[in-house]
């Protein structure tokens, strides 16, 4: 794996998919991992694998994300790369979803989005540099029936993104915010033997985020799309 | 003013700008007008003017908006055309706004869209006719520095808008969103002598809603964005 | 119809669908119209109709495009609204298709529309008034698969109606490119009778297009898509 | 520099800036490479130094374009990447350019694009795989006033690109369209010495273009936008 320029990586929102990858590649490119999750205990087998440490922590929690940042800084030491790749989605007609998921969903989705790129920006802004990536789906660019809420989260997380690349870019930070246009594979999900590679591999897609922030600052992305080869799009 | 086919207006985020012009114009058409605000005493004399009645809640608040239709339903009878049309925004560095306020921000721009969108949906989806309009802004295609909270909700609200769109649509109710792409004038913020039209009129927006409205449903707009001739964008 | 401030209409690329019913809706809210075509043997019925007059010119050719606007001048009068409603397609696979297909797809749909946006320029800049509508579609905001040569032409014509947007907007002109977001109804291909307005009738497209010639000028639109209410989009 | 799975490289519209960064970047990476221009005069310089060879051809001429095929096929060998490079612009108010100048720069930017593309094509879905690259530009994704030649070529590229990538991905061709969102430095416009990196680096978008040639099938881009860090966008 090529070399990036930074040195330690937070994972918010991780599990089994795309995090996983990341937290793999990263860790092979020699960085420390921290991987961040609600329930850490199935983090286990991965932190084990990769050496990361874990940390538990409601990413939609201002308290919460504050404390995080704090207890990372203290013992895996202050990232200069943050990734944001929690999410939550409500399915149902408009008229019959329940308020109460929907306002949560937006608080994993995007709301835990601000709240981690605000601590990020906080570290990164003094010494000039960092990265900020935003992990965002088709859902951010258009908004699918019977799933008002995930548009919501996405589309705002997408906003969030523009921003802070706007803002924090010519500060040195770079923010990408990544378009996963399509469903990811999965052990549970593995693709059809007749059509390997129809899904999207979170490998792959780790790649791609490695790739982004081997980007020298006189071109950047700030956006970047990943769909399979087969998809109709 | 030309006929609209709805009978029964809610404009939602009434004040003095967008939604009085909305209102003098609606109730010109002919429509019965009712204007809800988190304060209605601001309202009084538009309420005279245009004979609309007045309702106080608080968009955000999922009990209050459902007590708010069930109070229009009583007095004004079921509203056939929703507008929202609140927001609030945040401006500052994304490492020093308050996350509170951000909060506070998005619910009021974008999870009060939804709440409102849901109680109209319920109402309009049994007769399979209706209309929701949305007031979105440029922040909702584009997000600014130093915006980050304002991006996120008008982004928000228009991914809710696009699912909406996508998933009532077909049912025979019309969801637009409109792109507000430039300042609005008002009384304190008239346009400079020598410049004039150089901002977005009030009168001229709400013509465009209305035009919106008498579209035929086999030429429906979903998206209209707005902006003065002298705009650079 | 509403009145319209414009007093003479030129729409170049008429036939019997969208330019047809233009034609009727313009000439009843009291416009002269012209009508050009390559073949306008084709156009004397809706001539005598509506009482418009037929210029005959290859509107790909610039010395035509130049001739036509010098015919029109002399005889119908100079206009203030021009709409470019010409285009061609060629559909097939990007290995198979004609070169010179192509080459002729794109002079239709997109160099003709700057050819006649040019000659409409040269006559509205003088007055600082007048307005240029395009025709647009999908394609162009969409590159479908077996369809280069349209998607080029009908993208060229957004980047045409983008930079004469930005460029004769302060100059008073308004400028506007419609997309025409789904299927258009015509005598041949009528609606199911199951499934009413589920194709964008004529009649509709024309209606928005005099809408959009009403507007203010602080409060233009200066893109606007239309589609059936049950077009999944 | 990582291996690509690419053996054979034809850039098409090659010069001095990211074209020869590229041809620098794929013959360190051991690609063959072929630089085509309509002088090659001005390209020994750049193939003695890469080992590259180098074809005259107008990229806008169909007879041309196929002749320089079969060349290529013949002494480097049948190309698996394809890069399409060249583009032409005119600028002037849309009332005083000159309409033959409009029809040779879209057909340099543009219709040169599909011919070149056509080419790759036949070559490549027999064998069901081989890249095809165009560059793009801002003006492709916004048209600027008094620029409407350049918006719509690199519009109309942006089109062929879209409609390409849908038609060919599924058959194993990898399309990406890079939209250059800034100015490219180069000898002559060097960057401020207050402002290092403040324009796009040549050797930086190459860097882009092979990380994207490195992407498995199971996450590809389409679109890649690139601009400095201090960039406003």
């Amino acid at each position: 794996m090529a070399e990036t320029p930074y040195r330690t990586a937070l994972i918010v929102g991780a599990g089994s998919g795309i995090s996983a990858s990341l937290a793999r590649a990263l860790a092979a490119a020699g960085l420390k991992v921290g991987l961040v999750a609600r329930d850490v205990g199935k983090l286990a087998a991965l932190a084990n694998e990769t050496g990361a440490m874990t940390f538990a922590a409601d990413a939609s929690d201002p308290v919460a994300v504050a404390t995080l940042f704090e207890q990372v800084d203290a013992s895996l030491g202050e990232p200069d790369l943050v990734i944001y790749n929690a999410s939550a989605r409500v399915r149902g007609p408009l008229a019959e979803i329940d308020p109460e998921a929907v306002r949560q969903a937006v608080a994993v989705t995007a709301f835990g989005g601000f709240l981690v790129a605000q601590q990020a920006a906080r570290r990164m802004v003094p010494h000039g540099r960092g990265a900020i990536l935003f992990t965002g789906a088709t859902a951010g660019i258009k908004g699918f029936p019977a799933s008002a809420a995930f548009a919501m989260g996405k589309f705002a997380l997408r906003g969030l993104a523009q921003s802070a690349a706007r803002e924090l870019g010519p500060q040195g930070i770079h923010v990408v915010h990544f378009v996963i246009d399509g469903a990811v594979r999965s052990g549970t999900r593995p693709d059809p033997e007749d059509r390997p590679d129809s899904t999207l591999s979170p490998d792959g897609i780790a790649q791609a985020y490695l790739a982004a922030l081997q980007q020298p600052r006189n071109a950047w992305s700030s956006e970047i799309e990943l769909r399979p080869w087969l998809e109709t799009f």
